[in-house]
């Protein structure tokens, strides 16, 4: 069978995400997968096969290029164990392959982890600076993540006559809600004054428009639905998996195709998503949203990508406050990657969790009462990547 | 339902295996990717997605980091592609992965790609002098493949009383092989006494024990087995399908649950397959084999791990000369990684190939008359990841 409607999430953990020098990545995949497993009321031994993610191993000796470091952190050995990358959308394209393996019937619960140790520095330097020392054909010249994104920014602001206020407002509003969430790497709130008072790092955008850099894991449990009702858990179910690779890796934002305005790959994703969870209006079938800010201008263009709003009127769902919390279509309640952090390969199934806990009712105090059924999206490689997914709860039945 | 049986290969093709410096990554992705799909009988818009296998990315530029170079080079927008890596198992994974996409029905025609370019050298130094410098945990240590895998030779010539005449004994039979394979890196054939006095790189291992560093691409393409049965193509089904991870990633082969004598993860991956095809015999049920002759050593104990052979006996069948061309279970008949070279992310696609072309009679020269059944092994990450797939040929019905 498809994944949408068949497989569900009946387990989720997360490390706190952060500076954690103290913790090695094997540390962090352990905490994070056994704490998923315990969570889902199972044992590692009831797991058949994991998935792991992860972004840019090398900065700690190629953990995390295969599959070896969940064998070894957990005991896992001898089951299959397959990683997965996709940039900054790795950790739900781990997702989306160890859901179909429970789609297929191949596995019966299946464990996904995502992990990623960013701030550790070795003689070689740290991730991002050797990242843009590997030849990449854009990052390699300079074009570093802040810069792929101001140039969106700017054309954002002007074609739309806006100002930085709006960016500053999805930085206010994330930095709120992470005072909810215990794992975020920074949970004080922000003000509008302090984001337009912080350095610039790429004008427009000033190091509070920015997700920092981090260390973190997540993970969950995948079953079949018709497990998860058999058991009789509290789980919740994919109802729709959308992943989209657009042209334009090598020409970054310069693909003429682009418009500098939005990104394809997300709007792709999100019809596929949609389709298969028969989504026609967004912003009314959905209760809550969690979407890829690396950058406040990105959540603004999320929002019309993610067709809550009409394109060019991102801006005004910040004014209205339909996205904060208690708004109509809250989105980003965890803090988003601008308080979260963003572990690369992490982010995406952290993101696929707090989803779950929100239609599960199980996200304590940044709850939203009442909530069904939300989407997950992540974006990445200068926005050709995105995987969009619509996650629905269910009491057991 | 299960990837056994009802997925089938229904195309493939592979570029040239060598030192292609005139070509780049995105053209070899490209030349194989458009083979496989022209070889099936289809068009670039029948396939629904898309998976890449790169073990090493970052020599070229992170190309292979994501899927985006199947997208680029063949003009895949906005379809998914998801990219694997497991070491030298990263081709197998990748077609497992399309397998359980194929099985859950989630698309019905999906392309998988395996690509590598080692020969290029970086202002920043080769691909395998960079893998010794990235802090790995042994190999940055200095323990390098043949290091690692001259101790296992060493271990199986002293524990079973046998000579480096043994070891030889694949060299020779392989590279006679891949004189009739057109794809090969080495097609020339070479004496017993070439071997022994080829450079000295790991004692006992000499140069013509190793294989080489390969620039190349292979790509198959995958339907359901009922797909390929309607349409009346000759096809060859997935009958067993093992992926096998085990502990002692960070210890190598120094792990005290090493017999330095075979590999717990190719005997983990063969019960799976085996089981799920049905195997009990191997030698006998088995018309070929195509295994991961990364070194001549690892050969003679694949045999072992395969079940062709008792423990301790695996020289013995190249003695009888079970295993060469015309031999009740020929092995390596490509030539192997020893002819072939390794381009690590192409290899397991290419030997999934191979052995696809096999029983379904498409073999060429190479042809074992009435192969009906083979099966495709790969070993990766200091033997402790191994793949394994049982594949058998149908005429379309």
């Amino acid at each position: 069978v498809p994944i949408a409607g068949n497989v569900a999430i009946v387990g989720s953990a997360s490390t706190s995400f952060g500076i954690l020098h103290r913790y090695g990545y094997l540390d962090l995949v352990r905490e994070a997968a056994n704490g998923a497993i315990e969570d889902a009321g199972l044992h590692n031994e009831d797991i058949d096969a994991a998935w792991l993610s992860t972004a840019l191993p090398d900065v700690v000796g190629m953990e995390g290029d295969s599959g070896t470091p969940i064998t070894e952190s957990i005991g896992f050995s001898p089951r299959p164990v397959t990683r997965v990358s996709a940039y900054c959308a790795s950790g739900m394209e781990a997702v989306r392959n160890g859901a179909m393996a429970i789609a297929a019937g191949e596995y019966n619960v299946v464990l996904v982890v995502g992990a990623e140790k960013m701030r550790d520095v070795t003689p070689r330097g740290s991730l991002v600076a050797r990242t843009g020392n590997l030849t990449h054909p854009t990052v390699g010249k300079g074009r570093s993540g802040p810069g792929f994104f101001a140039l969106l920014a700017s054309r954002y602001l002007d074609t739309y006559d806006r100002t930085t206020d709006d960016l500053s407002a999805v930085a206010v509003k994330n930095h709120e809600h992470a005072t909810r969430n215990p794992i975020a790497q920074y949970s004080e709130p922000v003000t509008s004054e302090q984001v337009r008072s912080s350095p610039m790092i790429a004008d427009p955008l000033r190091l509070l428009d920015c997700t920092p850099t981090t260390d973190g894991a997540a993970a969950i449990v995948l079953t079949s639905t018709e497990w998860a009702r058999r058991r009789g858990v509290r789980h919740a179910v994919l109802d729709g998996v959308g992943f989209s690779v657009v042209d334009g890796y090598y020409s970054g934002l310069y693909n003429p195709k682009n418009d500098f305005l939005g990104f394809r790959a997300t709007r792709a994703a999100a019809e596929m998503a949609y389709a298969q969870a028969g989504i026609e209006t967004p912003r009314e079938d959905l209760d809550l949203v969690e979407c890829h800010d690396c950058f406040t201008i990105t959540e603004i263009v999320n929002y019309e990508d993610l067709g809550l709003c009409a394109r060019g009127e991102g801006w005004k769902l910040l004014r209205e406050g339909a996205t904060t919390t208690g708004g109509d279509i809250p989105v980003n309640l965890s803090g988003g990657l601008q308080s979260c952090g963003h572990p690369i390969g992490a982010t995406g199934v952290r993101v696929v969790k707090e989803v779950a806990d929100q239609v599960t009712g199980r996200a304590g105090a940044r709850q939203v009462q009442g909530a069904r059924r939300g989407v997950a999206h992540t974006l990445g490689g200068p926005g050709v990547l995105s995987s969009v997914m619509v996650i629905t709860g269910s009491n057991g039945h």
